[in-house]
């Protein structure tokens, strides 16, 4: 199975990153994790993006706040989905990282989640692993019906608490 | 090769969508076009996200305005990758669509594009079905190396007219 | 008389929810509370939706937060009135709700109140039922004259202590 | 049948207004149209919500843009449930008008509706009437399938067009 | 000399309001406080903005949050200057009651001051006074020195500690 | 008669500041006119606004768009009230123009109105030269009553076209 | 004299750029414009960056839109003063190309401007190239006092027309 | 070498204030510390600025936050380059301060940095002297590495505890 790649444009977004990691974990899908930021060390992020097809990455995560042009960056050194997480680590509340993220130009797209949206990005990837993968695909659909159900007990709970 | 699902949750969205059609043309990817509204015909649109891996699709875009519910309501029906396209159609410029398709809760992710962003939804598409497919990656390549020799003319002919 | 459906997107909004159910305790008007995702039990959502007039409901009022769609899921399959409450459970204050919940297209309306608005979502259900139901009529216009009361009784106090 | 109140700020609502009016045609539901602000006319504003129960409405729809503060003032005076219409007629594209009819406190609701959303805020009113009214109940359940079948029509259109 | 009303919407906007009356009691003018709602208590609100000019004021300061209405009722019904304070009350930081606030139609203006802009109300209602009345505009003018003497002073300091 | 100062910006500002002019010369109070930038201009600006009150001034008002600094930095020269009028004159539908006119800092106050609400920034400055003029209070008075009169004419009109 | 780099990101923000173009020449100071994105063209953007400073510049200015990354991916590889001039090019008036250029992480500032603010930013590199430079220096001194001038006699005419 | 100004409008600006001087102090450039209020000493701020070249500044960093007029209160009365830094200290996160620092009119320039961004303020005036000064541009250039280098470092650790 190609692996994913998650990149962080700097390590105080790990507690973000983490949880997609655990969402990746879940599914026994592979992963890189690394540290390269679109302004501090760009030709490390563009070297990584430009040799990740041939490296065996089948998608790539990135996670960044404020003018966050990591996911741009990457994406446009490589023809592999790249995910973009816009990561609230301003006074902005994380809209200028989502705009910086989203606002991209036709030709290199960024697919782009909620901010400090992991566990999405995460999925959308595995989602596209599993576009060709039964396996995966099956494991999806499995538990998204396991989501479905601890939502309905949540709700029997409820329902038992207030409709009597 | 699996088809990509566009669908509009109106005809008067079909300008945008059509970019979204020549590109995927352009890539020689199959297709289907739909006009689904979350709102106005729910159960159609929700059969059809709940059918669409086992009919041949590999990822679904859904295009939407104002509060644009489309896409997330196609995601909560199948695993299936899905794009968001937040419309511009109504007084806010799109930043409402944008935000209705990209602040989805965690477990049931869309990929979203910026505002309009037809054609980097086509081709996040034809990304993902380029995981594992090669010729399919080649042409990627391809096309975006001819984007770059675009720019590069252009840079010419303003350093020409500019640059003695 | 009928009663209010109460419908949370996720438990964790229970919270906001309970200030809704106090008003409507206060008023004696029955209610019933149930969880229902838009996005992740979106079947058992809509079919509360779809049986809720036969099922004796007057009103129905939707809590959700971020892309909310609950409030547009209900009512894209019901005739009944739905209210809408914004819930602030993300990073950009509950604007993304807000806009969510109350750009509804043409034909499918939200009557869409404040972010966290539950008390005056109740209301508007009580408004709603006492639009034929005298007593409860009765009740309202006795309950708006004592927060009228509370409110001078501020005033005077205010008014002692600082205008001499 | 109880009646509907429509209020316009000013008459350069009107073309606004005429949208709702129409809608409430549509469904032979009676109506009363009046021009008061909030601003330059508060006591009779004023006097007609006050008196707008005992002259047979049952529900009033306000209509006003920039600082839109006519929906809350019908309701400060009723006990009627209210529905507000942003009308966009400032250079800020109707957030003014949105954020001014929305926010109101606790205690006197607004039911707001989009930016300019007239037709939806009529059948609002029409759905609250309709809470009692098997007939109009009826009639809101038979155009609800109406308007499915116009997108479906659309849909088959656009199918043909493009998925041969 | 004139008076100045202060009006609350509600008296958890005392903390703001009494920097203004801080500030007022330090110039000497008379005034007095209110709580007063647009929504709550319409009628008394009105009733106090129509008898002011009267009763002695010379100007009015309105404290209000969220779909801030009080400022704008004041101004409805009286042709005395009304100053409108923008409280952050809500999920939105304010910017609800500032928009609600500023955005008044043309012929019943507002005088807005920043969201809590408490002192600022104060002194605009005392420059108001002080048009005609010297020696209240020569305290004016006195501690305006006085405060750009404190920034002075500050400047001293700061320059002491970090340009030898 | 204290006269009334207006100070543009920029001479592109006088359409806006000309409606200002209208309202001043149908009240009959004296006025002047000038072009100072805060930024192109910002010694005449200060002086100006220095000598105002000597001058004969007992208002001024600043139009200005973008980062308008205008109608602050009038105001930190003089204690005279100062009427800010943020003026939309660039990309951001003049939401720059109000935030950098009405968020002043503590002890020096700016009198913000509606952006492009130069009638309201004249009426604002009527009001406060009417505190003491008794002829000028009953002008606005009368002019008020006038306006209510035309609302209820168009009231009138409107009544019978739709109300038979 | 040190030569300023123009880089725009598409050869559609020409007519924005031409504004900086004519302020460079106004006052004799060299330039090169080139077309590069950082998002089609990563590579030569890099090289240009790189080779900068050694190539004779003194300041780059990069001009782009919606995500607008090309100022930060100047700065990136270059410590030569970048400026950036959000463009206006998308549904989002600009406040996208703002935010995606101002909200720079620390170690890599870009001196953003005014959305569209293309003389400011030719003015700002003058004025860097001025810090050393004498006779620059003076001819900036020069043209403020020519600006003051026009301002001065725009004033005079302003004044003829209205105070007599 | 010419030295630095900085300027804040309140002493309780200093904490981030401090974190420019820290910046200079790293490279040793000279630099003077005030506090000048646009608003609260508008003489003295003048004043400083209008000396400022020939009191041997290079370059002035100016920090305000609300309706930060600061920064173009400097510029307006200087031609040396001035940084504006946006400084968070209203309710509104610092967007009040963003849009009145960067949305400069035409011929006063203003390179504004990310809001509380006083690092890249510090650097970019580092920048400025280091165009023609070969030693400072070296230690730029170094210490770029050294940034690079650290987030390599921690790229590798993250490497190490992630990717086995």
């Amino acid at each position: 199975m190609r692996k994913i790649g998650l990149v962080m444009g700097s390590d105080s977004d790990l507690p973000v990153v983490e949880r997609a990691i655990d969402t990746l974990k879940e599914y026994g899908v592979p992963f890189e994790v690394h540290v390269y930021s679109a302004h501090r060390t760009p030709v490390p992020a563009a070297d990584f993006a430009r040799n990740a097809r041939e490296a065996g990455f089948g998608a790539i995560i990135a996670f960044a706040g404020k003018a966050a042009h990591l996911a741009g960056a990457i994406a446009a050194n490589t023809t592999l989905p790249v995910v973009g997480v816009p990561v609230k680590s301003s006074n902005l509340d994380g809209i200028d990282a989502l705009l910086s993220t989203v606002q991209m130009p036709s030709g290199i797209p960024v697919a782009t989640v909620a901010i400090d949206g992991a566990v999405n990005a995460a999925l959308l990837c595995i989602q596209m692993l599993a576009i060709e993968d039964k396996e995966l695909a099956e494991r999806l659909i499995a538990k998204r019906k396991e989501a479905e159900e601890t939502v309905l007990a949540k709700n029997r709970k409820i329902e038992e608490q207030f409709n009597k």
